[in-house]
């Protein structure tokens, strides 16, 4: 299977669904996330059951668009994977994830964004002070469900622990990154892509090394080989979401170049901005140059883009990715079942519209 | 010596100053604290050694005012006092004073102070949301601290792990509190006091026990009972803190009466509203009603504290529990010097003007 050819940008309507590995984990992840938070009376975890997705701003219980759970499902197939019991993942995919949302709630204060997955931030709704200490709780909480790792072995909690910390400061990193980043023109394809691999990447790839260390109860050649597949998924996930942030329009209720609009650094942006030449080079610096980027100005981007290849660029930087992972995880002689749930969530991911 | 009576809060000038213990660890928790930022090459890490004292905002190394350092002074304190080596406690020392570092941090955004050691503060000088993601990445420089207190034995590690996550969680909380009380007029001394417990308290207090755990190599009875006086110490640092912030004066560079101006919460705020009755709980309701409180409504509420002993009141409580502690120092049967130097730092906790 690894030498079929690569999967189509423009894929069947089949692979652009959610694949039934995310379905097939999703109830035990749901549970194991809200117990974290079950009994935590305090007011302040009522703006993280609502960040969460369980409830409404007035703590009334509810079922809002919950994310796909990318992290955890991919810590639990990765358990899985190497012939473990997923349940003993469990904690590491619950952690990862209450780390995931920690960030974000952090990422909506300091990029100022006020809407996620269509319902108001957390700093809109309780003021930055609040939302930036809930963040921190939501830390501890990642903290507490990792110590509950133990049971899969002291060495193997310990390690865990260890991969988390690094994980989670690389994602920091590149978080601040990210922030320096912001209102320059001349970030290069190289710096931005060393950015994302650690502010998106690290996690995800932690996620998959996680759930493959706690599966195999240590270190091995597998689990090396299914975190480097974990670090091709992180960057193909962050690629296609940057695909999106251009070119995503009405399915994620946006317009065609939100990302410009916004003067948000992200793949396609920086590739323009570094490959176009003369006039149109000068164009753009003009355009990024202005306080405000109106529609005509997004159209010119979008014209610059479409002469350069910009989106069929990103995109094939995904599939040389996704290539590589093939190829690994065709090499890691996993079972039948796991090498299919990780082709399908990865071709998932290289089309995904949503 | 239990039974000699309680220091006075006028106690002598010798008693004022910072009792030796503190300088007879600075060298050692000051090399410590620098080596976890060693070869961290990002600009973040300047902003991280900025705000530490050790450089200035262009990045040139500097020795500016660090702080008294209470927290991993005590932690190492506690570790010999119960007969162990303060190295192996170190990394709990520095785990915790970053931790600390790292609450200042998102504290000085959270309620927009400008100054902090006579220096503006990180979010002053890198903006917010750098800072908001350097104490993020000191947090996780903490975390990677307490990860080498391994080779106190694996079970000590985990135990340790354990207190830290404990106490960050309730420090969050206490910090949630404390901004949910703010515009409040009607908190009780008893909300105040469970806030602060957690706020400042958990921190300190976990300091000591972690230095006591490390040395004891595993829990113990003299763990537990220097735990306790962890508790009673976190509780009259505070204290103290809050009357400084009102007569603190001059010493601290700032006004009498300096945190009613900026109508904070403190003990002495909280005591005089709960405490006050008919015109005068009228005219203190209508102070902290105004946008903006006046010298001269600083001066009537100061004179509402007097009459009603506010002053003494506060340090009376910092007093009981300093005697508690007293108490059960003497019957924990450390050695003298242990003793001794604990009964110095309380002494001076209680009375010191800065």
């Amino acid at each position: 299977m690894s030498d079929s050819p690569p999967p189509q940008s423009t894929g069947s309507s089949v692979v652009k669904e959610l694949p039934p590995v995310f379905t097939r984990h999703e109830a035990v992840v749901g549970a194991a996330l809200r117990a974290e938070l079950d009994g935590r009376t305090l007011p302040i975890y009522d703006s993280l059951r609502y960040y969460m997705g369980w409830a409404d701003v007035d703590g009334t219980l509810t079922h809002s668009p919950e994310g796909k759970r990318l992290r955890p499902t991919l810590c639990l197939l990765a358990c899985e994977a190497v012939g473990g019991d997923p349940a003993d993942a469990l904690p590491a995919a619950v952690a990862i994830e209450l780390v995931h949302n920690f960030s974000l709630i952090h990422d909506d204060i300091e990029d100022g964004d006020r809407t996620r997955h269509h319902r108001p931030t957390l700093w809109v709704v309780w003021g930055e002070p609040t939302a930036l200490v809930a963040g921190n709780n939501l830390l501890a909480i990642s903290d507490i469900a990792t110590q509950r790792l133990r049971d899969a072995g002291v060495s193997t909690a310990i390690k865990a622990g260890h991969i988390l910390t690094e994980r989670y400061l690389s994602m920091m990193e590149g978080q601040y990154l990210d922030i320096a980043y912001e209102g320059r023109t001349d970030v290069t394809v190289d710096e931005y892509l060393m950015m994302i691999e650690r502010k998106t990447g690290a996690l995800i790839e932690g996620a998959v090394e996680l759930g493959a260390l706690v599966g195999a109860g240590g270190s091995s050649e597998v689990v090396e080989g299914l975190r480097a597949v974990g670090d091709d998924i992180g960057r193909i996930f962050q690629i296609r979401d940057d695909v999106l942030g251009i070119w995503g329009g009405p399915a994620l209720g946006k317009p065609i170049g939100a990302d410009i609009t916004c003067k948000k650094n992200s793949l396609p942006v920086v590739h323009v901005l570094e490959h176009a030449r003369g006039a149109q080079r000068r164009e753009l610096q003009r355009i990024y140059a202005r306080d405000e980027i109106s529609a005509i100005d997004v159209e010119r981007v979008l014209d610059v883009m479409d002469g350069l290849g910009t989106q069929r660029w990103c995109q094939g930087q995904a599939e040389t990715r996704w290539n590589r992972a093939r190829k690994r995880l065709a090499s890691l002689q996993l079972s039948s079942d796991a090498t299919r749930e990780f082709l399908e969530l990865g071709e998932y991911l290289l089309v995904r519209e949503v």
